[in-house]
């Protein structure tokens, strides 16, 4: 499967470490060291993760191969809804009319964007789909507290919409070789280190180095599954793009591998961790530079916990 | 694929028409010709979709074909989440430890059942699992207001664990004939009749009449859409286990199908709307009464919206 075409919707605010240090004590210093994070995108109070959707889907437009109303799936993702019955999916349906398409969200936290396309890979198996639309969208901001020191600076705002099509259309795709995803709920802090309880406080993250150890294992892991089974070897990946919760965490896994950091793809430091969205966000962003021949290894790991990894070609 | 094994659980406490009487002022008959509710079951305040999964899955452990390790796949389904980011696959998967599985949470509101088993469907046809879990749970009164006269005594808590797998195990399973989902957020009042915005006012349904029309359109739709790709008549449908969401749109789907109401089988009277968990509750309350070559036609609508049609056989 490929995916087809590619875009992104990151909010025009962003808040610098100064806005935090002001509320919590905290400096801009030891924000950046501890995080990587200068600044981070913040939705204005009128926007949420529907409309976020909708404003990536709408940045695809003029890239698109085929009309917007082929798509016959549509798989919403996010951990921050908006709406928990009109999910973004059916929202993006709406908004766009797109009557021959099912629609579902889809959620494992931070990993949500590569298990929305693994469903959309068992939708290609099925034939209940040839062309997919995952829509990625989380609003941080709508649940997390900015005067929370442990994690109230780490959170952006964001969206992007990704085109999956079962047999490749256009001339700028990229085809995704392999996907792989694990279910991690008994490992560790699972259930604790991080979460958001709607009703009860939000999203907070109470065992940050819980996090740290296992992201930086299993995002390591996911690769070396997939170089594994596909037998390519490292120095034969062109570009890593990890989940951008912390530039500690992309650094360790980075070193653990044995890539360079011109290789890594990295958006944390100008949008913050912009949750299940933000590996979407790397890929759009940096689509143009991708030349043929290049392999782009995608890693996540996300609260909860799980992880993935998503092996694609130019 | 079949379904091996199901259980459920619902909270002992239930609330009577009377109790919303005397917060809202209607009466136990107008509640109970408008809905064809009763009672309704209320989850403790130490209770949430975590705790309910839990219960379910406990409730399923002696009558299932297979240790419950060897689970390679759990899907969640909610749209009442306790938590977004740890989600009940994972609470379920940390709860009695089973590392090999994949965990996601599927949500389209009260159809998410449906779809659930639609993604099982794509991971057994990409190989990728053959023993799934679908775990349903629905805490609706975490999140409406007992007073809100429109719709506050309408909403049930529960769950359900539906063990399926590739091969069928046991001597006691339905085989999964066919199984579809629409989505339908294109339609109607989609994204406003029904919904349930965490931060902006929780569970309410504004728009009944529009759930009605559509709700009694899209139940049968998906019911003759089962029937004339199966080359199935009418006629040879033992149960319809409809949607819970409300006595009236079910007597409407059954006399618009032409089916008695004996073939109807129905929980809403006791246990009123537990959202996408209510066939799922109703599949496993009747389980012991199927017999060899019943054939049995589920039909769900959900807010968003989407429908969803299910065919099984004993």
């Amino acid at each position: 499967m490929y995916i087809d075409a590619i875009a992104h919707y990151l909010p025009e605010t962003t808040l610098p470490n100064e806005y935090y240090a002001r509320l919590t004590g905290l400096t801009d210093e030891w924000i950046y060291g501890r995080s990587g994070i200068r600044t981070r995108t913040r939705a204005r109070p009128d926007e949420n993760t529907h409309t976020m959707a909708v404003e990536a889907v709408k940045a695809a437009m003029g890239r698109l191969p085929y009309p917007l109303k082929e798509v016959d799936l549509i798989v919403g993702a996010t951990y921050t809804p908006y709406d928990t019955v009109a999910t973004i999916a059916h929202a993006v349906q709406s908004n766009f009319t797109i009557p021959g398409a099912r629609a579902i969200l889809v959620s494992s936290a931070c990993s949500s964007f590569l298990n929305a396309v693994e469903v959309v890979e068992g939708y290609f198996a099925t034939n209940k789909s040839r062309k997919a639309l995952v829509v990625i969208s989380e609003h941080n901001s709508a649940y997390s507290d900015d005067r929370d020191e442990q994690a109230g600076h780490l959170w952006g705002d964001g969206a992007a919409a990704v085109f999956i099509s079962k047999d490749g259309h256009g001339e700028k795709g990229l085809e995704i070789l392999d996907i792989n995803t694990s279910g991690l709920g008994h490992v560790g802090k699972s259930l604790e280190a991080v979460h958001l309880r709607p009703n009860n406080g939000g999203l907070v993250m109470p065992h940050g180095r819980d996090i740290f150890v296992n992201a930086t294992k299993f995002m390591v892991t996911e690769v070396e599954t997939l170089l594994a089974r596909n037998h390519i070897a490292l120095e034969d990946i062109t570009y890593l793009i990890p989940h951008q919760a912390n530039m500690r965490i992309i650094t360790h896994v980075t070193q653990t591998l044995g890539m360079r950091d011109s290789q890594v793809i990295v958006n944390i430091e100008d949008a913050g961790n912009t949750g299940s969205a933000s590996t979407a966000i790397a890929l759009s962003q940096n689509w143009e530079r991708f030349v043929e021949g290049d392999l782009i290894a995608v890693t996540v790991f996300g609260g909860g916990y799980s992880s993935g990894g998503m092996l694609l070609k130019k």
